[in-house]
């Protein structure tokens, strides 16, 4: 063991970001714009702002510079709970018996369990500073519905989430926690809403997708007074907001001495992904150093594994433009998968783009694997992580292990995104024995394909 | 806000105490000995070794040595989740307009939600050390089994927790995290003892009590080959432990060169607050500062604020040894109060005598206004407290605002102990205008101290 590392570094209060960083400005191929899905032309600052707060669809559309200031209110609530741990995995390497050296970046040291607070507070104040009277979101597993509803509260927002419906049934204690933020939380498809109402006279009976729950939360944004609606991943703005994830593991790295060999994070949307890679990934393409970027999804919805690159819708009501991004088709319903953070169909243009430019790998993995990683990280580095995180700690495990192999002495980083504390009905499955994997089949993927837009 | 106080203050991994502080050893009226139920004569150190880890028995008996020094082992296992950072409660002081400064040391940063960690690794430790297959111990709201099955999951020891059956049934996510870090968790009163047995005889149907539970787990390690039984609160050696939350509090407060004034903890068997003020009431004991502490104990359980100084049975089956203690008497039930860990009935001998001694207040507070406290402090802070941590939240903002009518600048700090990420039963209950508090009246009392035992 080094003597100069210590477990866990964190920032000094001083040495934290300042500004998020845009890789956008850096990438030679921009990532494609957003398509109105009646005109099928670039969608314009004045069409988004229907949807999206002003600054929101500034950032959004802002390919050009590459650092933007965190507003000070945003530096404030950052300080209540960041800067997060950049943790040295000291245990986990002793048991794996592996010559490299696992690091890893903490986001769930905070009430709403992950990384989506970095977005959410700073969505929430530029719907604030615009004089917004609330937002409305969708939420699948949780964790962004529960950190909206936390930064809506601090700075007294009113806050709407619709809740895909079998999360909703299956997870009544993440609704509480929202509740006790004060937010309303309604399970999707609901009644309230025209998409909805159509969707249940469609297929009565369905449990909801997350597709679903955004064409209500955008309905209700764009029929109501003084409300915005606000997502947590895949957008731009997402990305630049999660890069102070990757600002903070950097400077903790330039304070270790430390420069890390392989960057690895789990990707549902890619707002964990695109914030702890961003600043590594702007070095790379700068040509100032290099990284291996390895983007883990699970094999029952392998959206960069299996998916095409093509424009497609982000819901299923079809009400969203469209974007373009390795996507399963929007029509696509995973299978009973427990990362529900990692079910979306699509994935972030801006990796999306990095992905084809093959400037980052990418795997898929089935979740009987992942849990047994959960598992072996839980009981000796003592975090219970979450689902979604632990497709990370899967791979992370098995490069590490391949160092074993070899005798090289890699220094590996992954995200660690957040904690499993309401994920214990997944965990109950694997510790029963009852944990099953399933991956699609291709027919079952080119007949998803074939519902994708046409577009020029 | 002054502008040299960080949000959050962490010690450096080298600041980090290597030895905890035994209070006992400045105490003029040294704590009262554990008796034997039999003969009513201080227990031995043969005697006790019988049940508890060689080791942890000359901690419990040591009243003289002030330092004692923390293995390397359990130093390790500490870095992996502390330092706990010292919080300044800058959004709290803002919303409660209040002079007062308030900070907080959270100790819910880790995957037991609590404080309980801290003793779990080193009692586990001990355990090890001495060659034993493993441990047996009781859980009641679920934080103190969580934290020892971490603990032997970390150094491969066998955990067998009986968990209070109430608990056991109310939260099932609570046992699956035991079960995930590879603890046998059985609800208890159970078939598998004979204590548990005479008990389902004599009150068939009874959901269980910490009491039982206790009853039932000392009885398997005293009948199994290798095992030993270790407790989470009450215990001199737990304070011991827990002492490093008190440590890491005035070293974190010396490096900010600021001094408190109050110091607020919950208390249930005294764990935490034990732990938080036993440096400073050190201090106070040698004459060298002085500090207001208050302990913090349910309306439904105020062993301190309405319990009677005497020798008291620790168990329902009375195979323990009698302390001497701030007690409810041992048939003392509580209301169904939704703050678990604070439902014991009595509190520990250490914290008795400094009570008794008139070195420390005690006050008694209602569930409701303590969930008030907590979803006001959620909304604001950004953590979703404890139900027993609460009860110190309530009793900080309580006393914030007596500052904002005085005027007077105090320095204010509480121990958030741990999260309520398994508690949301009580907080929907709280949600829905459901919660209500009980206080036992004086005939209850008078009928629970008829019970304790004799002793001259």
């Amino acid at each position: 063991m080094e003597k100069n590392i210590p477990y866990k570094t964190y920032l000094n209060e001083d040495e934290m970001p300042k500004q998020w960083y845009n890789v956008r400005a850096d990438m030679k191929n921009k990532p494609a714009p957003l398509l109105n899905p009646a005109t099928h032309k670039p969608m314009t600052a004045e069409e988004l702002s229907a949807v999206f707060c002003k600054e929101l669809v500034a950032q959004e559309l802002d390919n050009e510079n590459a650092y933007i200031d965190i507003p000070q209110e945003i530096l404030d609530f950052y300080k209540m709970y960041r800067p997060s741990p950049l943790v040295r995995a000291y245990c986990l390497e002793k048991i794996l018996d592996t010559p490299a050296k696992i690091y890893y970046k903490f986001e769930g040291n905070n009430t709403s369990g992950s990384h989506k607070l970095n977005s959410a507070i700073a969505q929430a104040y530029y719907a604030k500073k615009q004089g917004l009277k609330g937002v409305t979101t969708e939420t699948g597993a949780g964790q962004w519905g529960t950190a909206l509803s936390m930064a809506c509260a601090y700075l007294g927002l009113d806050c709407k989430v619709f809740m895909v419906k079998v999360s909703y049934e299956q997870k009544p204690f993440r609704r509480e926690v929202m509740r006790t933020y004060g937010a309303s939380v309604t399970p999707s498809p609901s009644e309230t809403t025209e998409v909805g109402k159509k969707i249940l006279r469609e297929h009565p009976g369905t449990t909801g997708s997350l597709g679903c729950a955004i064409s209500e939360a955008v309905e209700v944004a764009t029929h109501t007074e003084g409300y915005r609606y606000v997502l947590g991943s895949v957008l731009n703005q997402v990305l630049l907001h999660q890069s102070i994830i990757g600002l903070e593991s950097k400077a903790a790295f330039e304070k270790l001495g430390v420069k890390p060999d392989i960057i690895i994070g789990c990707a549902g949307g890619g707002s964990n992904l695109g914030g702890l890679i961003s600043p590594f990934m702007g070095e790379k393409l700068r040509g100032e150093a290099d990284y291996r970027f390895i983007a883990v999804e699970p094999a029952s919805c392998p959206s960069f594994t299996r998916g095409k690159y093509a424009y497609d819708f982000c819901d299923t009501g079809k009400v969203c433009p469209l974007a373009k991004m390795y996507t399963l088709g929007s029509g696509f319903i995973p299978s009973a998968n427990h990362a529900g953070g990692l079910r979306y169909h699509g994935m972030s243009s801006t990796l999306s783009q990095l992905y084809d430019d093959k400037l980052m790998e990418a795997v898929s993995v089935e979740q009987t694997k992942v849990f047994e990683a959960a598992q072996q990280f839980a009981r000796i580095e003592g975090i219970l992580p979450a689902p979604e995180s632990s497709h990370a700690i899967r791979v992370a495990i098995d490069e590490a292990l391949k160092c074993k192999e070899t005798g090289e002495e890699k220094t590996i980083l992954f995200g660690l995104t957040g904690t499993g504390y309401f994920d214990m009905v997944a965990y109950q499955k694997f510790n029963d024995g009852e944990m099953t994997d399933y991956i699609p089949t291709d027919e079952e993927l080119a007949k998803s394909f074939a519902g994708l837009p046409k577009v020029d």
